[in-house]
């Protein structure tokens, strides 16, 4: 078996270089965050001040990075690039030592999608003949592909939430609040692999009903569906992300209702999934089954979004996004019915293959019901 | 006692707005991060989803929200606000939709100092004729001077990061190694009441002696000083931050030496906080004491930072920074001295005061030895 646990593939850099010279920008500035873990590997702390890993769309790249951090530069992937590291003082201007290092005639250039609003101010001001792009428009078409390594690595991350899933029929009862719920998924969401919990949704009663509720001090009551939604993020840096729902004994009979109509329309949705289609025809897939059953504005949300090394990347499964799916692809399916006393969403992961999809999440898609 | 743990106080939008209207600034856009949450109270999770404040110099500042997350907003101290919120749905665009409500001849805006890059971009493109300008030059103005009510927040911060430094002499122990320590620390980081941990640096022997190391494999030894940096954010959302320094048994004569002298270097830098006085003398007070013994060349870092909802904010205890300072600006005073084989550093959270400085970090700054 291959471990995905050090996923990077120092081939990135030679494929974003190419890339930016394709792109007709004259650099790309990747400051801490996925883009710059995704081509160099470095999972640097995002902070004030400047670590950028530039670039140019000829010449070659280099890391500019304070002094202080330069020996956790020089002990990440990066190293092992033949990446020039450009460290700079406490007094010095990183943003003036890049521009320095630019050809003067740069017009364009592209900045990570997530770096801080204030640096690429920084940079506008450094080099003020330099239109900016986001630099996610370049790195987009590597990230949105995912490589067999990057498939494995959401996998595992696939394997260690389904784990969690497996627990939560444990700690579900009537009497506990979805505080003290969360708290214990938080935790197994760590001791079962992840390196760190992202994000914990246990929505029971009329919570379930509002798509992106956390959690409340809410006291489960007996014949409550509950909604759980929860994912991380692995050593890998890849993130799980799956919604299951729970009753704690018998739900009313009007959700199991529509319980039954949004399994068929994310089976549905998931069917649908295949090489060539379009993200809003997958959208539509699910959307259809939910609007003939009478549910449609109960429906309020897209059907899904891309995962990889963030939890919301590209591509969405969305109305309006009309660019076909390619195998390597990998996106949650996960529609929801939402009425207002209670709710419901089903979420996996799945990564588009040559003749459909395969999910990374396999535990059961129907309603569990727990003991009160 | 005041409980800190909701210390939001509803004036500052008031505040915000006047200071908006003075800056000449047509609106600043707040979006998910420590200015949102300073301003409206609203703890957002930073998502592609537009979420932004718009806080406009002239007219009412409203909350354009995607429709998913309007139950959260609701529910946050923003609502108390009497903030328009105004929701979109999943095939809108925000962009415009905030345009649309901005006066048509707005020539700059401010956006938050954190706001992803590829929003700025998105607003550029939805107000072209708009000049893009950091807000945080606007909002430091509040957020650097602390109120009562927040410094009674980095108080109890401060005493719960005391409270996880008593326990690491338990903790520390040859043959463990940093990480296994480290571990134990970021569970007694939440234990002691933080929300989360942020960081947890444990640097023993040469690990010591660099400054942002966080954790290694690296067995610690018998003799070997240990550098613990620690930090976590409370349920108000105010930060930890501070550093001691163990040795498990007898450490080095020479580090013996230099820690005295940093001990000095770092009471004299407190010493030297008061209103009127720049942050660069105060970085000189603790730098000249360190030179003067002949370690000049091993303090390889500024002398602190500003402290708050961000663990790095404005005001920065550096050359260069000649802004006087002010009854209730708090920051760090950590110098350090890094030789190479082994490292120091002593750090805690001060508030300048009217007469001085107080100092939210209370354990001893004196070297402790564990029993090896």
């Amino acid at each position: 078996m291959t471990s995905a646990t050090s996923s990077f593939e120092p081939e990135r850099l030679g494929r974003a270089r190419q890339a930016v010279a394709d792109s007709g920008l004259g650099a790309v500035f990747l400051t801490p965050g996925p883009d710059l873990r995704y081509v160099s590997g470095y999972d640097a702390t995002p902070l004030e001040r400047l670590t950028c890993l530039v670039v140019p769309a000829t010449g070659d790249p280099f890391l500019v990075v304070p002094r202080l951090e330069l020996p956790a530069a020089q002990a990440s992937p990066a190293a092992g690039l033949g990446v020039e590291m450009v460290p700079w003082d406490e007094t010095d201007d990183p943003f003036a030592l890049v521009a320095a290092r630019l050809p003067r005639d740069v017009t364009r250039v592209g900045v990570a999608d997530r770096m801080w609003a204030v640096m690429a101010l920084r940079f506008r001001a450094a080099l003020p003949g330099a239109e900016q792009v986001a630099a996610g428009k370049v790195l987009r078409e590597l990230r949105m592909r995912k490589s067999a390594i990057e498939v494995e690595a959401l996998r595992e991350a696939g394997a260690a939430i389904d784990r969690v899933h497996g627990l939560v029929p444990g700690l579900l009862k009537a009497g506990r609040t979805e505080r003290e719920v969360g708290r214990d998924i938080a935790e197994a969401i760590v001791a079962e692999g992840h390196a760190v919990t992202d994000f914990v949704i246990v929505g029971s009663g009329p919570n379930g009903a509002s798509p992106h509720h956390e959690l409340s001090d809410w006291v489960i009551r007996p014949g409550d569906p509950v909604v759980v939604d929860i994912g991380g993020t692995m050593p890998s840096g890849y993130c799980s992300d799956e919604t299951r729902v729970y009753a704690v004994g018998e739900p009313p009979a009007d959700f199991r209702a529509y319980y039954a109509v949004l399994q068929e329309a994310q089976a549905a949705a998931r069917a649908a999934v295949r090489p060539g289609v379009t993200p809003e025809a997958v959208d539509a897939a699910a959307r259809d089954v939910i609007a003939a059953a009478g549910y449609g504005e109960y429906f309020i949300h897209r059907t899904g979004h891309g995962i990889g090394l963030e939890t919301h990347e590209e591509p969405y499964i969305v109305s309006g996004n009309t660019e076909p799916l390619e195998a390597g692809m990998a996106f949650s399916i996960e529609p929801g019915i939402y009425p207002g006393a209670h709710g419901a969403r089903i979420e996996d992961i799945v990564v588009c293959t040559p003749e459909g999809h395969e999910s990374v999440n396999n535990v059961t898609r129907d309603l569990v019901i727990v003991d009160g």
